[in-house]
């Protein structure tokens, strides 16, 4: 039987099947492309050691046993050519066409691939595709690439009482975002950045709701495109996080108010000419001028900028990696609130008019 | 003196200077931008073991000996938020500024930095920036990345008696692109790929004509953007080019035209399958159903396809690196024309409405 899928919509979900696969597999097996048809649905699934991913399309009628392909199917359906894809299973081959175009792809056994968790089991809860998008988008890049502690390479869900709260820190930044939603489970868990970032390019293409399913080592991530189902299993980070609620400063002797868009252009300005070796941007915060006078100076010489800003309090000198304060600053939009503690001590930075971001940014030693 | 720049005109001329500045200097003074303040123009200049960039914009009143920065004044001057960019020299430094921001940059002492060639000295030619942009843009994917023979890492610029000619090979396939326009000049010289690419990057800036001096062991370029001058000093490879005349086959027992895009597009499509090994597309050229079939087979399968062609004589089955087909096809517009000299000998390929542009690719041995 030939079923045919628009290429929009195979693309898609190929895509995001494709972005799981090993460069360097640790198991042969993930090297290959999991494809069976069951009569509703063509199933396509990819696997590594922190993540596996699944996507379900509409296909009535196409019927064959699970198999394995190589990568290559996945580039012989991006080749093809016109709106419409065919795809036919016919004697250990996986047959693609599009007009004149036809693509006929070895197949393998695919006993030993990764199986799928049971629909049924675990702790259910569902949320915005909108709302858990934001929440890991916002806190991504706090997370840390080569921490000495593996917990630091995580992004944490929280389900506390205010509802789904996302943490992720490298020890010397971290980024809160508070959905506000409330999600019917307890506790912590840690996702992989690698999870994360899948989960990110998944709930970028989905609609509607979101299910989150835990199950002990792992949870599942499920939402729908409109066109397609697609799911993630995401294996959880073992170890404990630290209490980052601890680092979070509650006196400041100096709120400022800025336009985001107007600091971060002047940091940017600036960091042409900071030392290389420590990215280090001075602002004086100066509640009579009203504004923040940025510096830096390194061995190819030195900047500086003004930026209006809202001074309450003492005026402060802070000088901080301008990487990290431009990183918590990028998810604000307009007014933004630096709430400074002191200038060895964090800073606390969120959007004027709330919306659950919140990022904490130490100050370099000076 | 402060002298004012719009940031576009700075930043177009800076562009074309730092793609000049090499990664791992040879020389540490290769690292460095070279300034000077004429009256007239500032001049900017960065140098490397292959080619020298030059540009001169127009600056009168900015009168400053020559002097060196480091590669953060680009960045710096990139950095600037209006519209407008200032410069003086004040006191060691080179100050920039735009708005409220302003980036003091350290200097040093030019002396040992590479000197300008005079310009009343060599031979000239000029040559339209389009049509000179055209010939080195045609042929450069031919040239080599990694040959046994260094010269096959250069670019040919041939004075014929048609015009000027440029040609590229890698031993495998060539390229040649006649301007048919005639230039003062006698002989052949061999640019670096380096040499050629800054060219390129030069050309497309330019506009009118370009002027080509020879010096002996180097040649410079000069063309000008409307706004201001850009100059190269590119030094000429050494070493006989061998008689690519050679290579060009003569007899045909079968030529075939195709429509360019239709080719290329169905080449990408059946390439997904072919042997990573030897990236073999097959292609039998078929007079009598007007077709020419493509397929491919490599582990991961097979793949097959079929686009229109007009064949005059012998139906023929040849074997090609898809890749260099591509790369072949890749220059010409609307329809193309293979002449096919035999599976073992190369093939001649051109656009069927002449244009200067030609391509040889040798078959795969099979």
């Amino acid at each position: 039987m030939v079923v045919g899928f628009t290429k929009e919509t195979i693309g898609t979900a190929l895509n995001l099947v494709k972005a799981v696969v090993p460069a360097r597999p640790t198991n042969p097996l993930y090297a290959y492309i999991y494809l069976e048809g069951t009569g509703d649905d063509l199933v396509v699934r990819a696997a590594s050691a922190e993540v596996d991913a699944e996507v379900r399309i509409p296909a009535p009628g196409l019927e064959f046993s699970p198999l394995l392909v190589p990568p290559a199917f996945i580039r012989a359906v991006e080749a093809a050519s016109g709106p419409k894809v065919h795809l036919a299973a016919e004697e250990g081959r996986i047959v693609v066409s599009s007009g004149t175009w036809e693509a006929a792809v070895n197949t393998a056994e695919s006993e030993g691939f990764p199986t799928w968790p049971d629909k049924e089991g675990g702790t259910k809860a569902t949320i915005g595709v909108k709302e858990l998008l934001r929440a890991l988008g916002a806190v991504r890049y706090a997370a840390s690439k080569d921490a000495w502690r593996s917990v630091f390479r995580g992004i944490v869900l929280e389900f506390v009482e205010g509802g789904l709260r996302a943490v992720a820190s490298d020890g010397y930044r971290m980024a809160i975002y508070d959905t506000g939603i409330a999600v019917p489970l307890a506790g912590q868990i840690l996702l992989p950045v690698s999870g994360a970032d899948e989960a990110v390019r998944l709930l970028k293409e989905a609609r509607g709701e979101a299910t989150l399913t835990l199950h002990g080592s792992f949870i599942t991530l499920t939402a729908n495109t409109g066109e397609f189902e697609a799911s993630l299993v995401v294996r959880l980070l073992e170890g404990e996080y630290p209490d980052y609620r601890r680092v979070i400063p509650t006196e400041f002797p100096t709120t400022v108010v800025l336009h985001a868009e107007e600091l971060a252009a002047a940091v940017r300005r600036v960091s042409a000419l900071s030392s290389p070796k420590d990215h280090r941007v001075d602002i004086i915060f100066d509640g009579e001028s009203r504004l923040a006078t940025l510096f830096t100076e390194g061995d190819y010489g030195r900047s500086a900028d003004a930026v209006r800003a809202g001074v309450d309090g003492l005026t402060l000198r802070q000088a901080y990696d301008y990487r990290y304060l431009l990183d918590a600053i990028e998810p604000v939009e307009g007014e933004v609130v630096l709430r400074i503690s002191g200038p060895a001590t964090p800073t606390l930075i969120e959007p004027a008019d709330g919306g659950g971001y919140k990022a904490v940014v130490v100050p370099l030693r000076v």
